[in-house]
């Protein structure tokens, strides 16, 4: 291969990838996934479902019967929107938030991930500006930074979203001649910040999207993970026309199956469908059928009934042992459902820079700044509870605990351990969350 | 929704989207599959491989007890890159190919499609120059186009992809100061023109990738379905450090799976992984488990030489009827494997604009245009024979000839029905092929 540059890389093509291709790089979670994933590690860094309590004797008959009677069919391509029933059920959950759409406007995606980077193909050239709350899911950010897009993070509250915030953001952008393509909001049980946004907020959230004309990609995967079975109206159920809703399988059934989905207003589905085509062809058609039955065959509701009492008895167990065990100087958010809680740490820990300490005595979280599109967030880190049994997180919780202690002692003693900056313009803090 | 701009459109969100988005049409493809679909109609126009043959009882109890023994992991996220033990079972199929690789440099995607959009999404900036055969496969001019790559067609024979004119295109962009970033080929039973590269000719065509810096993506989805078993040397075991190979079990076991494979070279793999991580999170693990299972338990190698058997029976049969039934002036390719015969009619016929006759008559078949990226091919049409039973497949081209003889018939009366060029400066004549 002929090196055509002065430059020497291991790596001969180097000089070939696109100009997105250099903003790849591992996210910090995933290279944490690795070592974490020892036995004797607690791990409350990963966002795995916790699958336990499927009934895998009957899913087991039924993938079965499905390919007996239907196996031709689930075995071959289907249409690239996705199959018609099992768009139709997407609509009835869906109804369970507000949201009254139609079959015809719902695209099926391999996951949600799927249609976050189908929305931003559509949307973003390179340069444009996807508002975000900070801190905001890694693999939006991951998707945003493929296609070039800039993130512009806006604080969140124990409210979910900052409406005076995003006012803010929005105007320092038109001021700046920056072109914003979307709000990317996760309304319910953040992921990692656990708030949710509240309902008195919402329509004046979208009400100041429409003024500034940004569109709303709404993100939902734990919308029905609320620990008391409480709802909240989804954002797209308040404005049809000026929000993309992205929903999964995920969190309510299965994420091995990979299968999400994007309701859109009527055009962008168009576009939608017609991205996914050159991205996959169609999604699984045997993954869609699988849901479709499970659907109509299994009492879906009570799965999901089941799935969040067991992240509720969970959440009890690592709220009461961050409350028994963390050092004096540590906040954190409580959330009312979905997988994670954000810590604050006190001034001077990195949590990044303490994170191998932190395996080491047997215990991983996720630090906060994989979940900014700039380095923010090093006073953070993301605990989840979705998937380690009560006693292992209480286990994994009383570990990081101590793991705080003596990086506080060393601050104490030696002064700040990182010299990161921990604001910046654009940085607003989440400290507040 | 204000709208910005003074352009009228039903689309209120046009303002709002990529510079890429105003690329993305429906194939022509894709809009036929609506009409063709209609049972009295009989389909030439697609590509769904013939499942009829597949052990759907084995294959219904396997999966029961790949759920019973293994549903947490089947249902749960996996990694990225896809399981270990499936891209094990890769090497050992792509080496019947002479490729020797190893598992770690396999990448598992969602269908071999995912593999093309991932490959074009790391090399491709808007105007990098694609070189593909003329015609090429309508999925990756779809994927080009998506990432706003400009496709340069380089012209076949009975023989595939003519050196001589890779040479020349190759010169031509040089002069012009275009980046090519890489071929695009597909080697054997080519899609949609069913030739083969012949073995002399493909250390050649490596060389002068190589000799011009070029990357070689060599897509081999039908490689094992040579009608006599026959493989060809992958072009990737002549040139591992220089060619990005993909693969699909689409054709070779079943396409709704979604299972296909990229095997890069190391560096680019890694890219890959971290694009791939962007596009899905990861690939469906049921799925991946599925195909392993088949792979171990399955003589998957039989099974292939029942759907060669199968696929040669209706080749045979699209043949003789050609023969038998087209007017004179028309030519074919005959294929010694994969799915398609590529036809080329007299002047003065266009097949687009012909296809809605045809279609009246009850056949339907995909008109050349669709396979360039640039609206050549009017003279040119696919037929493919893999899905049809060889009587329908008799019956279809018996009506086709039917109007092409009155499309004819037109012509010498009218002359010339379509004013469409059909030449251009980037864009050979398929006529030889």
């Amino acid at each position: 291969m002929p090196e055509r540059s002065g430059r020497h890389n291991l790596d001969p093509h180097l000089d070939r990838y696109a100009a997105r291709t250099a903003g790849m790089t591992a996210s910090e979670i995933r290279a944490l996934f690795a070592v974490a994933s020892r036995p004797e590690v607690v791990s409350l860094a990963g966002g795995m479902p916790n699958l336990a309590a499927l009934p895998l004797d009957s899913l087991s008959a039924q993938m079965a019967e499905l390919i007996a009677e239907d196996g031709l069919v689930a075995l071959q391509y289907g249409s690239a929107q996705g199959i018609p029933v099992l768009r139709e059920q997407i609509c009835e959950i869906m109804a369970l938030e507000g949201i009254s759409a139609h079959a015809d406007d719902v695209v099926v995606t391999v996951g949600s991930q799927m249609g976050l980077d189908m929305v931003t193909r559509i949307f973003c050239d390179p340069g444009d500006v996807v508002i975000a709350e900070g801190p905001s899911y890694v693999g939006a950010l991951g998707s945003f930074a493929a296609y070039q897009a800039q993130v512009v993070h806006v604080a969140m509250d124990d409210d979910g979203l900052v409406p005076e915030a995003l006012r803010d953001a929005l105007a320092q952008a038109e001021k700046a001649g920056r072109r914003v393509k979307f709000l990317y909001t996760i309304p319910n049980f953040h992921n990692p910040a656990g708030v949710t946004l509240a309902v008195e907020r919402r329509a004046e959230i979208l009400a100041i999207c429409r003024e500034h004309g940004v569109l709303v990609v709404e993100d939902n995967p734990y919308g029905l993970l609320g620990f008391d079975g409480q709802t909240y109206p989804a954002l797209r159920s308040l404005d049809p026309e000026n929000v993309v809703y992205l929903g999964s399988f995920s969190k309510t059934f299965a994420s091995g199956l990979r299968v999400g989905w994007v309701l859109a207003p009527h055009a962008v589905r168009e576009k939608l469908v017609l991205a996914a085509e050159s991205a996959t062809l169609c999604p699984p058609t045997l993954n869609q059928l699988v849901v479709s039955r499970y659907l109509a065959t299994h009492d879906w509701k009570g799965q999901i009934k089941t799935f969040r009492e067991n992240y509720r008895e969970r959440r009890d167990a690592i709220l009461s042992a961050l409350e028994q065990h963390m050092p004096a100087g540590c906040s954190w958010t409580r959330p009312d459902g979905g997988f994670y809680v954000w810590v604050t740490v006190p001034e001077g820990v990195d949590t990044k820079a303490m994170l191998p300490r932190a395996v080491t005595a047997r215990v991983a979280y996720a630090s906060g700044t994989g979940f900014y599109a700039d380095g923010f967030g090093s006073r953070q880190m993301r605990v989840s509870y979705c998937y380690p049994t009560p006693e292992r997180i209480r286990e994994g919780v009383r570990r990081l605990a101590g793991v705080l202690e003596s990086e506080m002692d060393l601050v104490r003693t030696f002064g700040n351990v990182s010299m990161k900056p921990i604001s910046g313009p654009e940085n607003p803090s989440p400290d507040t969350a």
